[in-house]
Parts: structure tokens; sequence; C-alpha cells
């Protein structure tokens, strides 16, 4: 691994700590308030059209999720359901929003190794009220020098991160679980980027092919890192 | 005005552009959508009543809005109102997210008159992704060395984003609308701040009393704040 490294950046939801289960456990009781009109794959697709539809419009983050299942109950039922089932839409959402924080196996023995040896960033994304509760639920704060809430994980958003933390590309190394969003944005720029996959990804981020780079690299599990850096 | 200021931040709604009346005009369609159940100011307070309870899951911004106004809807109607309501609300929302950026008389020019004098920030709360739009529309984003979105303005927000400018609270101007928000913490820590009153306040952002402090500027528009500077 390259020894020019100084500032490590971690996704946070499902790289740091759990998130998509709690997703995907609010969509399966979300179709099931819908099963009088559509089967319960059905609804899923609908649910999911009607947030990438958002996606420019409200971001990433429950509150969006909330607004889109809203909308599908409307569009799925043409406007006949009752108002329960979007009483029971809003519910799930704020029983998201106070979900507890669950930290993956490894984090904190490898937030504390790297912490003093490299600069350590949190960059992730969704909405900004919702990642503050999370990050200061987790307790991690202090491991950070740096926390980064963005909009959108593209090529430009980690430019502007990078030219913020004053970073080289080549002194930047990015970790996360979606390859789309926390790999190939920051190989682009000349990056380092490590992808440690988790169980289970939104479909919005999956990727389906294989990845070689020489700036790249593909982990088991968050503990796998520290033999590639100096320590 | 004292001369060691070196930094001068800005809110954004209702300091450099339009905000407060677009929430006015929704609420006041969204009051007539229930005008069946209950009278258009007591539809108003149970909106502000569920905005508040919601305040602390949500934070600021048309997605908490119009999640509100929907579980008003629900609360108003008992459950029995038909989801025509709700895809109406739904509306309102998204056409405010879409609204175009509308500029306060002077801005430009002060922020023109300022900039390569003073390290400008623009320091705002809402839905990051919302508020990163209206500043791109804006066309003012060259003007700021920082911009910075919070979950809240309270004293802590500021002492963390004092911290993050690496700026003494004694060498920092807050300008905005809110003696709530852009004033009071700001004076708290140690720092100045200036008041441009704009015609429209939000309730919870209203302050009856009136304020003399040392480090406190009553201004009438935003181009009155030149003299007081070293330019």
């Amino acid at each position: 691994m390259n020894t020019e490294i100084k500032t490590i950046a971690f996704d946070a939801d499902d790289t740091l700590w759990d998130n998509e289960p709690y997703f995907r456990e609010a969509e399966d009781r979300f179709c099931a308030l819908l099963e009088d009109y559509l089967p319960h794959h059905s609804v899923s697709q609908e649910l999911y059209k009607t947030e990438l539809q958002n996606l420019s419009l409200y971001g990433y983050g429950i509150k969006g999720f909330m607004l889109s299942m809203i909308e599908t109950i409307c569009r799925v039922s043409a406007g006949t359901a009752s108002l329960q089932g979007v009483q029971a839409a809003i519910q799930l959402g704020q029983d998201m929003l106070r979900q507890p924080v669950v930290l993956l196996d490894g984090v904190e023995q490898v937030l504390g190794t790297l912490k003093g040896k490299y600069r350590l960033v949190m960059a992730t994304k969704g909405d900004l009220l919702d990642q503050e509760r999370k990050l200061k639920q987790s307790g991690l704060q202090d491991y950070f020098h740096h926390i980064e809430i963005m909009s959108d994980k593209q090529v430009a958003d980690y430019r502007k991160l990078l030219r913020h933390l004053d970073c080289n590309p080549g002194q930047f190394l990015m970790l996360g679980n979606s390859i789309k969003s926390d790999v190939l944005p920051v190989l682009e720029l000349g990056g380092f980027a490590a992808h440690i996959p988790y169980h289970t990804t939104w479909v919005h981020e999956q990727y389906e092919h294989s990845l070689e780079h020489p700036h790249f690299l593909q982990l088991n599990t968050i503990t796998d890192l520290l033999p590639y850096l100096s320590l």
C-alpha cells in the first residue's frame, strides 16, 4: 500500500454501523400495508421507482424515504386507500429515526489503532440531522478530525471534500461498502479506495462487475485494512 | 465597529434570498385543504404544533415541513380525509423545492464589496441538498470561502463552526434575520452580530424583546453594514 496516505475517510452507514437492514425491514412492512393492491414484490418495485424519481429533489435519507412511501401509497391505490396506511408509513419512518446505533465488528479497534497516526474523516451522505444523531450515539465522534455529511458522493463531491481537507488525492484513502459511492469516484480522482462488503446493499448502490485497479483494495472486514497501513 | 473582525458569516434564508414567504404561501394553501374540518387559523396552529413536535426528529427544512403537513391532515381529520389532501401537500412541498431563488436587494453589492477584504462564510440551517441547490442557483457560491449547512444554530453549533474556521469569536461577525438563531448564540460566545429584519418571520424564530449589547448592530438593510466595516 502507498505509504504516502495521510488521510483516511470512512463511509458511515453499513461501514461503521448498521443501516440498510432498517430500510429493508421498513420496506417489508410497507409492502405488507399495500398487499390488497399489489403483490409484495411489485410494491417494492413501485417504491423504488418513486425513490429514484424523487432522488434529485429529496436527496438521500429517511425523510425522503418516508415521503416516497407516502407517494407510493397514493399511486398504487389510485388515491383510494385510507389515511391509516399513511400514518403507518410515518410511524415506520419515525421508528427508523429513533433506531439505536449498532457498531459493526472491529470498528472501534480499527479507529483506535489509526487515531493519531492518520487524519481520520467520516464522509457520509444522508439527512444532516439524522447522521449527526447517529454519530453522537455511536460514541465515535472523538476519533474523527473532520465530519463531512454530503448530499451526494459523485466525483465533484469528493473533489470538494479533498479541497476542503487540503489533501492531495494520492494521500487519500476512502473506505466504504459501496463500490459506486465510496470507490469509483475516489479512484477517478487518483485517490485510494477500499471496499468492505456489507451483507445487504440497496439496489441503487449495487455494482455487479469485478474491479481491478492499482489503487483499489478488496477487503472482507474493516480489520483487514490494518496490515496494509504503516502502523 | 471592532476592527479585529476578519470573518463575516451570512445567514442565507431571508437574509440573502427570499424563503419564509414560500412557507407562508404553502401554509395558506394547506389550511384551505382542511377548511372542512377546522377554520384556517386553527389548522395553522395544529400544523405549528406538529412541526414543533417533530423538530428534534426531522430538523429544519422543507421535507420535515411536508411530513408535518401530512401528519396534520391525519390528525385534524381524525384519519377520515381522503388521500387527495396528502397528494396536494406533497405537491405543495415539491413546488417549494423547485422555487427559483430570488436574491434580496443589495446582497450582491455587499458581497462584492467585502470579498477579498474579509473571509466570507455562508452559515445556514435546513435540508442539506435544498440549501446546496439554492446556493448554486443564487450564483453567490464564489463569494464564499466556506459554506456551513447546520442542523441547528445553538451556541454549541456556532462553537463548532468557529473551531472549524479556526476563528476567535472576537474576530467573527454573524449577519442574519433571526435574533434567536443568528444573534443571541453568537453574542453569548463573545462574537459580533448584526440583525437585518425581514418582513416575515416564522413564529418559532420570533423575538419580541429589544436588544442592546456592545457587540450587536441593528440594521435596516444589508447595505447598512458597510459603513461599520474597514473597507
